[in-house]
């Protein structure tokens, strides 16, 4: 008998009428004879209108509050959907955090899942009852209530599949699955019908909103099967899977974005050891995340230019850092840029075949597209450009890559 | 050093700025050295939406779903509260049912509570941290959440209240205390300063809405000095105390009336022993409560006229039940009225004058109102008449009673 994680996001429980259809999914799935978990969000809105009222009580909150209000959203998705099932002569009950229990560290906000304890659960299960859990949340070592983040319920629900050791986890989402690139964008981008968990694991942290990085992380930790898929549909949807279940390799798999980059550049900066500490240094205290870096070759021997990106909400804050120790560093000028996107070329075949760089380089120097700084890793290749160039590069790239849907 | 809980409704926590508000009050208690624990409902019009949708996904629901959904409305506001008054400084936390713990019976949708685990609270509070509790909710022996019944958060205030060993239990609503009658219908009616506990139980059961009754039953049993008083002004409110502490006994305190009630007559009903069992048997057996009954003096011998009240909501449940058993029971003929009030005169001071019942009959003797049903209590005495004399009734008991403000 197969075990099935099923999770269903915000946009497919976000009013009554769809918590009832999630529920006639749910039962397809009970009456092709399996045990289910399912796994809910918040139904749509309700999450913003939580954190929204959270930060008109206290701005800087304290995060156990903040999770214990939060929280109440996917408290109120699990009972609704459990009562629905029950509509359905389906035995179902509505699982929270506390209660299965989910124990995570104590980073309330964003807390890590540490271990689930599935006995009674999968003893209901056997004897036929759904398991509906409230994702997002667990509970943390102050018994309170934690919770994973911002789509933290991807998190829950693949943590869910690893430890029922289910067969397949199923993300219902409100695209239908993972995609050569943005079909907003590129109309001749074609639906993937497998990836392996290191090209999703990149597509994800490169700018694509399928799944949450974390959850593709602890996918491939564990091995766990997962399904992306519409809510809204009944295509099948893109297998998450192993390298080895993957016979036709292609070389580039996707192509990723992200809008939300921007660049600093240092000029004449001093060419000397430790420079790059003492400029790095003070971003990481303030929780700054730097990601592509370049350092120019010297023309004078003693002074160089560096360029880096931060998140574009942190530019700013980040100017702010670095001025305060112009002294310190000795840069003459501070250029920052939010104009720019980051395009990834993602690939595993990459690890066999050479000239993929060369070929990205090329497509974009054809159509003039400036490339400002490069970045690479085993099965990616990263280029930042103007942002006015994005569904240009995208485009060229899908074609040059051979992804083009006939 | 004084130890208060304070219990805010619906009403006073209905948007943020009503918290905020709340949470300014709590800070006047707290400065002024109090030891505070605080318990909250949800926003006003948030139950109401949740219990909306859970009969929109089942309509005979699993309670235990239930309470999972509709307790998320306090548990949001225990967390709100929290935050604005950590917001002004002053250190709480919020602590929901399953984390105090609140341990209730496992009849889910009216749990009653058993026991409440204070230690750790106490050892806060002690430490300056203010609680601040959801109200209306605690965790049943198969640990899941459980809800005390609608307006249960009262009685969340007084146990904890009783569990605290708190000096006062501070009610706040949107009315600054319990009237002598309802102001709405009787201008002169006057706030009262104190009310016994008894008083104040007969008031809550014959309609008055200020108080849940079992609140109030709590509060008797365990002596807690509950204060009814809005959140909306700054007056003292109206104190429930023990019969000693009432130098100066009136003999009415207050005059209340329900028009909940709903009145059944069945004529010619046979005169015979176990007719009455035969009748209020089967009403009991699908969960309708009878109150007031008079059963006229047999004619001749072998029939008679029987009377008696329903809740209004449960009137045609009731008629289908006793049409069904008309064969057993043989009567002639059922006349069920809903156009009818039940007011009551209650006061302690009944216990030792005489005459109190007789002022009434004759009070609406003058005002031609005709009484169709009498129950007394110790302490109380009810007539049912109809519903269209019910503001001429109270205003001329008001005033026979000596009750008119000045």
């Amino acid at each position: 008998m197969a075990r099935i994680v099923q999770k269903f996001g915000g946009t497919s429980v976000a009013d009554m009428d769809r918590i009832k259809n999630v529920a006639l999914r749910v039962k397809r799935e009970v009456d092709a004879g399996s045990e289910v978990a399912v796994v809910v969000s918040a139904m749509s809105g309700v999450t913003n209108q939580l954190v929204a009222w959270v930060n008109e009580a206290h701005k800087l909150h304290d995060t156990r509050e903040y999770d214990t209000v939060v929280a109440s959203g996917e408290q109120v998705t699990a009972g609704l959907l459990a009562l629905a099932l029950q509509n359905l002569g389906i035995d179902a009950r509505s699982w929270l955090g506390w209660q299965i229990p989910i124990h995570t560290d104590g980073v309330h906000g964003k807390a890590r899942i540490q271990d689930i304890q599935t006995d009674d659960m999968i003893r209901r299960m056997k004897e036929g009852q759904v398991a509906v859990v409230a994702g997002f949340q667990g509970v943390g070592p102050d018994n309170r209530i934690s919770t994973l983040g911002r789509g933290g319920s991807d998190t829950s629900a693949v943590a869910l599949a690893a430890a029922l050791k289910a067969d397949r986890c199923d993300i219902f989402t409100d695209v239908d699955g993972v995609y050569t690139t943005d079909p907003r964008i590129v109309a001749k981008a074609r639906k993937l019908d497998k990836i392996t968990y290191e090209e999703m694991l990149e597509l994800a942290s490169q700018g694509a909103k399928v799944l949450q990085t974390r959850s593709v992380e602890m996918a491939m930790n564990h091995r766990v099967r997962v399904q992306v898929l519409s809510s809204f549909s009944d295509a099948p949807g893109t297998m998450v899977v192993d390298e080895e279940e993957i016979v036709e390799k292609q070389i580039v798999s996707g192509i990723a974005y992200s809008r939300d980059e921007a660049k600093i550049t240092l000029l004449k900066v001093q060419d000397r050891p430790g420079v790059a500490a003492a400029i790095f240094g003070p971003l990481a205290d303030s929780a700054i995340n730097v990601d592509m870096i370049v350092q120019n070759v010297s023309d004078d021997g003693r002074t160089t230019d560096l360029t880096f990106t931060v998140p574009k909400a942190d530019l700013d804050r980040a100017v702010k850092v670095l001025e305060a120790k112009r002294g310190d560093l000795g840069f003459q000028a501070l250029k920052p840029d939010s104009n720019v996107v980051k395009v990834s070329v993602i690939g595993v075949g990459m690890r066999s075949h050479v000239g993929v760089a060369k070929q990205m380089f090329q497509t974009l120097a054809e159509k003039s597209i400036n490339i400002q700084v490069i970045s690479t890793s085993e099965i990616k290749v990263s280029v930042l450009i103007a942002e006015e160039y994005t569904e240009l590069a995208l485009r060229a790239l899908h074609t040059a890559y051979g992804l083009d849907a006939n």
